[in-house]
């Protein structure tokens, strides 16, 4: 088959490779029916998270079981599924404590931008949907794979609760899943931190109150006047840099709580400040296989639409092409279809 | 009257002081029935943050009112009364969110080593006590002012739950409440990280059932070893120090939390490695007054008895030796009688 292969700054190569094939007994192998590419993939492709030689890419999936090692019990070759982009084998102790993404037998998927996945633990990881789904609703069971399910975790780790007043920092697709999650957990206002008019737009569309485009502390100041001097109950930090981690804490009234999924790159936090702060922090990678059924229950009964985070969808020989288009900001995020 | 004022590197002097009178309207004078010293109050007697001049000591306190300003409604003279080292209106949004510690016109307590105390904000800082307690009740009930305030507000950040499994780094008062703090919350398993046998002993009466005294790394490694390999759902850092909040962070399992209350002192947190951890991280001033009505109410009817962490008590003209044995650790905590 071919596959997606980064090999150096901005250099994505679709090329031959091998075929997936099953290694563990508890390994499933899919026929993917949609892939995508991430904004955590454009650290390396910016050159920004060093690699050390060609690197296939791609960690959302969803697609059709075609075959199960002799372990695999509950997954059946037929059914449509989705997995996390770390795997579990669901029962550990961290993964009964609901934390799935640091489960101890954990593996991060990293070869799915390609037609073909090996899926580890697939009793843990995979969850199948009710039925095969119409083509329609394959973007938005896409995106519980990955970015809906850390714009869920942002909201969960920032405790949004029904009548919060939330902030969401990043308008990437993660940041807008981000106000779509704060939305379906009853806040009361969310206030899109973007300069980007599509993006707001978007933002808007999925539940965003109110649109803030200044930054830094400029950005925190305007936060600090919305909300009588007081800050935010809930704020999303959902880019990974010093200065949005900074803009998130500083945004947030004491007591209040960070949920933070931007994957850090340089950011070191003062203690002192933070002590002073009284500000609440929990992120990580996303536990997605926690939420995963809830998720893809409320796409499939139609409560939520998230694939529309998907502004450009190219077939997936065009890889390279998706990745300029996200590099450059042409596109909020890339769907391929294999 | 005389008062205790920090000249320099480890140079405290117990000398002439002006007589507190009400400034504020909203102002409250108190004679005080005991005072203490702080594990912070180390921080300047040792050089290790600045002083800019003679500085005045002391913020755990507790005593009679002696006069009220015209605005106060209800504190009243003659009251035996409690209150937090950081004033508070308690009616702001930060108050009202139990945040009393942030509150929008906070000051900070600074001149209770001395026989009189001017207490701001008397209404929203101030708890009195059912009755004039005995002399005996006294030293536990000046403990909810501060130290146990703080060792409960550790606890409650770490999520403390019935049943959990806890580690408390630091084993100085703070720490030593927090694990009093811990039991009181359910907790079935608290690790009392200390290597100093009298304070072990102290930890253990408090609740503590086991005790590590490696640290840092080592300290680390002997927690997971405990905990399957898993860490504790709550880990209370009540030091201050890199070390001690790094000890906390590796000691907690993904999905668990550190409750911290060490003034922060050089402390730098990785983003990176937090995010990975999984830990949820909150601390800062312990909000005492939100705690006050309860913490009274445990020590009044004898349910705890934190009292115990001071095993030194001197005349409030000996507070140089009360220092000096707090600083060469011969004393857990001195209590000082006006």
């Amino acid at each position: 088959m071919q596959g997606t292969v980064l090999y150096g700054l901005r250099d994505i190569r679709f090329e031959e490779r091998p075929e997936p094939a099953i290694l563990q007994p508890t390994d499933a192998i899919l026929r993917l029916s949609a892939t995508c590419i991430c904004g955590s993939d454009l650290w390396s492709y910016r050159g920004l998270q060093p690699i050390s030689g060609p690197t296939p890419m791609g960690h959302e999936y969803c697609g059709i079981v075609q075959e199960v090692g002799r372990e695999v019990r509950n997954i059946k070759p037929g059914q449509f599924v989705i997995g996390s982009f770390a795997t579990s084998d669901n029962t550990c102790p961290h993964c009964q404590y609901g934390y799935q993404s640091s489960c101890e037998h954990r593996e991060w998927i990293s070869t799915a931008q390609a037609p073909w996945l090996r899926v580890p633990l697939a009793d843990g990881t995979l969850v199948p949907t009710p039925d095969a789904p119409s083509k329609d609703m394959i973007p938005s069971l896409l995106t519980t794979s990955d970015v809906l399910g850390t714009g869920w975790f942002a909201a969960d780790a920032a405790h949004v609760k029904p009548g919060a007043t939330v902030v969401v920092v990043g308008d990437g697709a993660v940041g807008l899943l981000g106000v779509l999650s704060a939305k379906q957990m009853g806040a009361e206002r969310i206030i899109a931190m973007s300069r980007h008019e599509k993006r707001q737009k978007l933002a808007r569309e999925f539940g965003a109150t109110e649109i803030v485009t200044e930054r830094g502390d400029e950005g925190v100041a305007r936060i600090k006047e919305r909300t009588s001097g007081i800050g935010a109950d809930s704020v999303l930090e959902c880019v990974g840099t010093q200065e949005a981690m900074m803009q998130a804490v500083r945004s947030t009234r004491p007591g209040g709580s960070v949920g933070y999924v931007g994957v850090p790159h340089g950011v070191e936090l003062d203690g002192q400040e933070l002590f002073f702060s009284h500000v609440r922090l929990h992120g990580g990678p996303a536990p997605v296989r926690r939420y995963l059924p809830k998720l893809i229950d409320l796409v499939w009964n139609g409560r939520i639409n998230p694939g529309k985070v998907f502004d450009l969808a190219l077939p997936l020989d065009q890889v390279a092409e998706g990745y300029r288009a996200m590099d450059e900001r042409r596109a909020i995020k890339t769907l391929l279809w294999p």
